[in-house]
């Protein structure tokens, strides 16, 4: 579990091939390392690069199977292929005002966004989103912005689904029910959905006194909720192998899917890491035009780097804040 | 398991609400039964039509749980919303000469292509089918006219991909290895396909001496060789219940599928029936015009309406062949 | 020029053919005549029917050459194949709190949205609308519920800019300069616009002292603002002759089209009429659920039958009102 | 009017940040040049990059007004951004063999596509293709291996009719007569096609004693016959100025274009330059697996350098030829 790869930040030092960027420009550094160069980046699939890491595609800034890319949580960041992966904000003073937003740019913002974009959510869609956490509250938010005309958020978090009700999404307590269905249908009025997002990804655990893990738990709920013809969009993390699970399936990587459901009602999955760069220029410009107050929504905290471990232990207590760290006090100076 | 529902015939009598067709017609019947009028048919859905079965989304002539609706293998067939969902053929005469891959036109033709278009398959795709039978040369015949570059077909059944090789595509023989790369590396050079489309479904086995049922084997073989960002295409059907399987899970429906490994390379999955109307419109101009010789590709073979018994258990056997019943001995009459 | 055809009812009696609808149903009517059971038709094209008008593609009510279908400006309207054209609120009491919203799912509404989908309008688009008519603020509607990030509007008419303003949208005052591209640079801070809908159609004039008709001159400017790869819609009508006309190009039916401007850029055009239910469901959904309040927008004036002739005189004389005609007190009722 | 952009050979220099590319790579060369940095790139519309050209959007070798590039027509050409810009034959032995196939890809091959995508055709589609010049061959062997059940093409130089009928087209004489619609019909038994192409651009002449210049014939008599709710791609050229037309609006490059016709049709039209990476990996697959014989299509005739003029003149007055000029002799060496 991450607080996420939110980069924001000025430019200290340009290579010589930069080209349209220079030091001190103000600048969103997507969480997906990417060339520029290769089929899949020419195609608008950043995520999953085929050159900058040797062991599989794609890659990203801290992770360990990712490339090697040093950064994240870290002072300084080097980023490769600056011109292709950097966007500008286009007026510095400006973004000041808004940079806890913007910081979002770079991983939940565009995540979230994915995620409802490939479940199918347009203009009038009922929207379940499960996982009310940072993620999941991205995919919220951007579910609204897409037109949505409801939209549902689960968790069994007290504190996260009373948060979620407070930024104006209808919350879903999934610590009264076992069945989804049932909590849909208090709302909608049938238990059905138009489309819906899993922003949880294999951690799930089923409920109740033991809680034992059940990797495909959310997965197999969202296919008895979502119509017929609808869609899935599953930016949440699915590992090729899970070592410390206690269910014999999953520790090869197996999930107990449901997916005869799922075929049944000709559902469609996405699935994979989001290619930022796919994403955030528009996102930019909501933002910018104060359509997506997306710090407010997914309750932005900032702390210095210095409590980096602080905030990762409250985050994963359940905390309904998003972290970000804040190494040079540049949030700090916006206010 | 079943022969398909190939459906094409002439209008014998029309019901006092069909305005568009008439007595002496010769028309293509979909498979699904679509009502034309709710929310799915109208945007293109009419596999899971919201109003002809009452028990679930979607109906079709002569399955269980489908709605009830008499037909398919059989003298005559009532067709509820004729207008809707008949296409005549423009030239009777014409069409009596191309009789033959007309008819593919209600089920396996359909299903192929939506197979393939699901999987992404375009002009110069690298193309992988599960499954040598009917549905999976479809498949492979309709990515040959979507334009691909190379079409593979796997099965284990020699004669079947004998069959296949004879009528233009690569076969890969699943007797040889358990390993899917290596066989597609051999004939693509990497163990890599752009596109893939399972034509087999939940039935799938692994091979070996005893031959164990594997139901997410095919799925699971599919995500090792696609390529990051590519599209799987699930024709082939996943039951919600398979009370006859030997795999506890397989039972009560759940695969176990390497989800992961689909999930790290961005993968998307189709689901589902083939909404028929979508596609049999295009697919026949393609096949009046001499573009599609389809019957010749799924080794069409014509028997009389008495002799579904053995068609059927020969299919069972594994024959190349696609059989039609011919219970007006219109197909043999064409020739 | 009409009022448009927005024609929201009760139904007070069903055909035989009719099974999804009942006397007393609350619905809405499409403006276009569809069959449900074409080849356009099917593919949700439902503008250009090809089996309601004998002269050619495309039926409408009341109007001269769509087919001869009667209705619209009427207290009664006969609707064919209402099954397929008609779309039922799901709750009847709920609707009537909302029927002034509800009422513009006919016409004006699903016009501006397809202007703004197919213009290409997406989340953190810059758009100009030309026009800021009923179909031009209702096109604004859409372009922010799909999440614009700026939405401008541009006219010469003072009220409607005004009123523009007034409920969230930027006006741009057409004669206040020639030079459009110089207008936009004013609020965007360069004279270039992600995608732009032209609400006028060929009755644009030119402003001045004479102010002579010019009928391409809407498309023309927005060639100028448009950035490269963008998309224009264009739902404002333009006719295949114009007799009255003082051009000579014009009355044949042609217009002066700088295409050349266009082609340079990479640009898409998409023209027409639109077909209403692709969208009317899901713009449905959003008013019921409170998102788009498009009847404050458009500023519905509800009059009765009787005062139709003057609802035009004030219409052409450029109020910035839709009137919306009353002929059995429905919306009058409703409060 | 030019011979085209086909750009291919060896890598005999590379600059100090080309890191995918090495001296000895046999590439093709798009003929758009392109930053691979800029939201136009980023979007896979290269053709309208916004970097590489102070004037405008767009750059290319060669032309006056794009940006200043040299090349084109000469023995070197000096690639910017090569790792984005090329693409690598991946096994250059098996390139060599078709390299007279593999040389279109940096222009007329990727614009026919363009043209055919753009203008929706697909599997089964009816399609006509203005123009039977190289361009006008590339759209319709574009059209074929999309799936197209017919496609014809038009001209009115029987030398290009004769050989457009001898690979495979089904010629139309536009010297017959001034009635597309009666040519096509003849054809197709209705006026009607699903797709057309604009492989002619602002050059349009209507025949007859004067041949006099009309710059909108092509686009106006492709509305005449494309069917409602089709597409019109225009890959032809349209400028933004004429100061060598006789026609007054087109020296303003206004053209005089039914544009209600297509308005009352449902009409889509797509303009501009090719993005050529949008298209040309997939097509050299299909080149490389034997299915797009594009040499032989366009009628490719190899000439050296040094013939460049002779081949112009010969090109402009109508051979149904298509010029490769081959500086260094690698084609003939090809054989």
């Amino acid at each position: 579990m991450v607080l996420g790869h939110e980069i924001t930040g000025e430019i200290i030092e340009a290579g010589e091939d930069v080209e349209y960027l220079k030091v001190g420009d103000l600048v969103t550094v997507p969480f997906n390392v990417a060339c520029g160069r290769c089929r899949t980046c020419r195609e608008q699939q950043t995520g999953v690069c085929l050159n900058v890491n040797p062991g599989r595609a794609g890659g990203a800034y801290g992770y360990v199977d990712m490339g090697g890319w040093i950064g994240g949580q870290a002072e300084y960041v080097m980023v490769p292929y600056a011109d292709f992966n950097l966007i500008k904000f286009p007026d510095k003073q400006q973004a000041m005002e808004k940079i806890r937003d913007l910081t979002m740019l770079s991983d939940i913002l565009p995540t979230g966004f994915h995620g409802a974009v490939s479940a199918g959510v347009g203009v009038g869609s009922i929207v379940y989103i499960a996982g009310a956490g940072p993620v999941g509250l991205a995919a919220a938010a951007s579910a609204q912005i897409l037109g949505a005309a409801l939209v549902m958020i689960g968790d069994m978090n007290a504190e996260r689904l009373t948060h979620a009700r407070s930024v104006g999404f209808v919350p879903i307590d999934l610590s009264k029910s076992d069945n989804l269905s049932d909590l849909i249908a208090q709302v909608v009025g049938k238990p059905e959905v138009d489309a819906a997002v899993d922003a949880v990804g294999f951690e799930a655990r089923s409920h109740g006194a033991n809680a034992e893990e059940a990797p495909a738990t959310v997965l197999n709920s969202l296919m008895s909720i979502v119509r017929p013809a609808g869609g899935i969009g599953i930016p949440g993390l699915y590992v090729t192998e899970d070592p410390g699970s206690t269910d014999e399936a999953a520790k090869q990587g197996n999930l107990k899917m449901r997916f005869g459901l799922g075929w049944s009602k000709s559902h469609r999955f996405y699935t994979g890491q989001t290619p930022v760069l796919k994403y955030n220029r528009q996102l930019m410009q909501a933002i910018l035009y104060d359509r997506l107050p997306i710090s407010k929504i997914v309750n932005a905290t900032v702390i210095p780097l210095s409590e980096a471990a602080n905030g990762y232990k409250e985050f994963d207590s359940g905390a309904a804040k998003k972290f970000i760290l804040d190494p040079h006090g540049l949030l700090a100076k916006a206010g």
